[in-house]
Parts: C-alpha cells; structure tokens; sequence
C-alpha cells in the first residue's frame, strides 16, 4: 500500500506505553503526530519522524486515528476535554486504565460530538509492544474496530469484544483477576514449600510447568461452566474439596497463611452440602456467577 | 543394555494410574509382576506379558523395585502390612495421594523391614503416563532414586526433593494450590464476563494466553520473594491494590462473588498499611509465609 493512503494517526502521551506506540507507527511509515504534557518526551520521536503538537487541539486535528495512551480516566478528561470542537470525524482509540463505567461516559461524550469511540486494555508490557507476545482489547464502536483494523494492529494484535464501549475493561479486569489468582497462589506454594527447605526460585520453573499445564484445561473447564454440564468430570467437588481441605491443614501446620484457599473450600464444601459432592471441580461456578448463592 | 540386567518391577494396583504404569514398563522390556485386589484387572497386562500374582508378598517378593500407585493412604496400608517379611532388600515407591506426614511415616516403617523408600507424587493423567508430558515428584531414600532413576523415568521425567519423605507430597500439595488458584479465578472471571454476553468457552483461549504469560512471569516473581528484593519491582502493591479493588468493586456491582479476591485485597491493603506500599506486588509474599503476620 503507497505510504500516502495510510491515515494520519495522533498519539496522545508519551509514558512508557505511549512511546513504544508511537514509535511503532512511525516504523510502520505512518504519519504521526505526538503529543505529551511534557513536551520533551516527544523529543526521539520527532527525530524519528514524528510531528510534535503543543497543544491536544491541534494533536486531535491533525489525527484521523487519534490514539491517547493515556493514564487513567482523569488524565484522559483533561487531555481531551478541551478538544471537543476538534473531535469531528475523528475516530478516538483510548487505552487509559478505565473502569467499565468511564469508558462508557467517554464513548457517549465523543460520540456527542461526532467522533467514533473505541475503548482498548492493553496487554502488554512497553517492550512487548509492536510484537505478537503482546495483545490489546477493544469494545465499542464496530465500523472504527472494522475501519482501523490494521492500525490497530500495528501495536498489537487486536481483539474485539462488542459495541458495548465498556466490555473491554471488563475483559481486562477478567484477565487480572485470573493472573492475580495464578499468581497469589505461586507466592502461597512457595511460602509453603519455605518448610521443605526448597526456595521460590527452585520452585518457579515447576510451577511455570504447572500452570501451562492448567491453561491447556482451561477450555475443558469452559465447556462444562458453559454449559454447566458437571455430570462427567472426572476430578469431582468431593476429591478437590480433600485436596483443598489437606492443602489448608498442611498449611496451618506449617505456620503459613491459610486463608488464600478458604474461598474455594468454602465453595466445594457447599456444593457438597447441596449433594454435588459427584460434580465436577468446575460446578463451583454456580456459585460464583450469583453473589446471592455464594454469600448465602 | 541387554535385557537380563533390567531390574525385575512390581506394580501394586491396577487403576487408573497403575494400568498404564505397569504397561509402561512392559513396553520398556522390564520383566513385570502385577497384582490388583480384583485380579481380573491384570487380565490384559498378563497378555501384554505381566506376571500375575496372587498376594501382595508375593508380588513384593518379585520385584527388586516394588512401585504402588494405589488410591490412598489405606489401600496402602491395606497392600502393603502384610508384605513386611518380603521387604527386605527392595526398593518401594509410593505413589498413593498421601500427606507428607503418611508418607515419613511409611518410610520408617520400610526402613525398619529393611526397604529403601521413595514418596511420589504424580503430576499426570493416565493418558500422559509415559510422555514428557508428565512428570512425577520424589523424594525420600536419594540410594533409591539414583539407583532407580532409569527405572523412574519409564514413567515420567522425574524430579528429587531431598530425603525427606514428605517433600515430594509438599510439593505435590503446593502445584495443587497454585493450580486451584488459577483456575478459581478463572472461573470468577468466566462467572463476571457473563455481565457482558462473553461465555466461558469465548474466554477460555484468551484465559489461556494469559495463563502461559503469568508462567512466564514466575521466575522474575520468585527472585524478587527470594531474595526479599522489593524495591525496583515496576508493579507496584498500590497499582495492584487499585487493580484488585476495581475487580471487586466491578464483581459486586454484577452480582458475582466477590470473595475470590478478597485475600489478596486483604494482603496488599495491609502491605500498604505497613508503609509497603510502593514495595512490588510479590512482597505479600511477606505476609502470606507468617501466618501471624497474615492474620494478625
């Protein structure tokens, strides 16, 4: 495709995602305009190519992409509160850390004044940008996901997740709080494994095996929550309940704490008690999806 | 190595795990004796060429390296309490579920009939028995595991964690903890992407991927924990705090449960309430190996 026909992208903050986003348009052979509060930020980039605006007016109006890798929601409202005239036609890309809520306030004050709204989460770490390890979520307007898709996918691949501009985020929080488990429970391991004499670095590499391991379960786990078919699991409610249940014990008696697994013993032991000792593991997520259950 | 000098096995118990054990080895050209409570069990290992016994002595009697990959604790009991006369000499290998303290009491009481002991704990579903896909944990008599090693290795790669012998069950209940972690958040978030029409089977791949990127991030986790390292990491306890907050925040306005997480919040809150706040996530591994610290 001839350089010329590729769209004038602005790219709003310069901090340590902005940047390498930046950087990576302008590797690409866009046209980029960069804006950051502190102008010198911009300073490699415009080296490298990039045309620096001084102010967010005049980044939005140079942009047809404008993409604000921005902080958080206050950072964002004061970069793009100013610039509303500007907005028209625009098609504005915010990756700021946002809970769902904000990202929809956002999505209906641009499209207020006419611009297309796209909400990202992004996956990645600034040195993973630009390369396939790394992979952003988006959600709300379909024709800018479907018009910028190829822009998108200059910072990382992209994944679409529906019209609603918050479901992104909601993604997003998915996805820490599947990591922040995974990752308490290695920290919980290697506390315990402190009694054995084995240190947590002896232990990453195995837990690492594990975990790969468990990722490779997770669409078995899926197909049973999905379609809460629990009558065949092979690793039921009951034999999990004794394992968490040795788990904790072994714990108090190693002095370490026991309460990051007392969520899920607690949760086993009432579905036994409801007589789904027999399901399986996964039938936990009944009472997950209802707070009233699960709290009962 | 021609095949008179491979050392004659036992396998004690024929279920899941036992069956493809025993065939494993007879694959391997060791000379197989096989006993099972109900014999009929061991019908098609002696076509594959097993020696069928009769007792449990006499199958203990018949092999240099006695490997019981019974059910449970009991069952072990139950196999092994009248064989103490045959011990003598041998080599045995518990593979039952067991709590490392059955497991050190099993080997004094080897260990005063004569037998070398080794505690394992198998990390593998029957059909991964006998690929790398697998891999079994031991520790107890290191004479043992060196001698042995080979004969371990038909089963799975195999890993030593000391002569104490209920290491091997420690780390067996540590992957367990980590695993049930991770899948319990993934559960939660499969269970909070409800709210926004993503089914679990749509989630699952993208779990996935971040699961194999968490894996990735154990390592640098464990040096930081190791070391007590908490100053330079670029994650914070109070971006993390925010991050967990929001999760909550968000499963309690979609009526999921929000207990999951609460640990966790509970950890970093008071590692910010102690002046940690600027420490790396992973310094709640502080709190999480003093129980009286965690639960003060």
């Amino acid at each position: 495709m001839p350089e010329q026909t590729k769209p004038h992208v602005t790219v709003l903050g310069l901090g340590r995602m902005g940047a390498p986003i930046a950087s990576a348009f302008l590797n690409a052979g866009y046209p980029t305009t960069v804006w950051n509060r502190t102008a010198a930020k911009a300073d490699a980039l415009v080296a490298q190519g990039a045309i620096r605006a001084t102010t967010t007016t005049e980044a939005v109006a140079a942009g047809q992409l404008v993409i604000a890798p921005l902080l958080d929601h206050d950072a964002v409202r004061q970069a793009l509160g100013p610039t509303a005239s500007a907005l028209q036609g625009r098609t504005l890309v915010n990756l700021a850390n946002s809970t769902p809520d904000h990202a929809r306030e956002l999505a209906a004050w641009a499209a207020g004044h006419g611009a297309d709204y796209l909400d990202g989460a992004m996956m990645a770490l600034p040195e993973t940008v630009a390369t396939p390890e790394a992979f952003f979520l988006y959600s709300g307007s379909q024709r800018a996901f479907t018009t910028y898709r190829r822009e998108l996918e200059v910072m990382a691949p992209a994944h679409y997740f529906g019209t609603d501009a918050g479901s992104a985020e909601v993604h997003d929080l998915a996805l820490l709080g599947t990591g922040y488990a995974a990752l308490t429970g290695f920290l919980h391991a290697a506390a315990l494994l402190g009694s054995v004499g084995t240190t947590p670095e002896m232990f990453a590499p195995l837990a690492a095996r594990w975990l790969h391991g468990m990722a490779g379960f997770l669409p078995e786990l899926a197909r049973e929550a999905g379609s809460a078919a629990y009558a065949d699991g092979v690793s039921t409610v009951d034999l999990n309940r004794a394992g968490v249940d040795s788990l904790i014990q072994l714990s108090r008696a190693s002095d370490i704490a026991t309460d990051v697994h007392e969520p899920l013993k607690a949760l086993l032991d009432r579905r036994s008690a409801d007589g789904h000792g027999r399901d399986s593991f996964s039938s936990v997520f009944e009472l997950l999806r209802s707070r009233g259950t699960a709290e009962r």
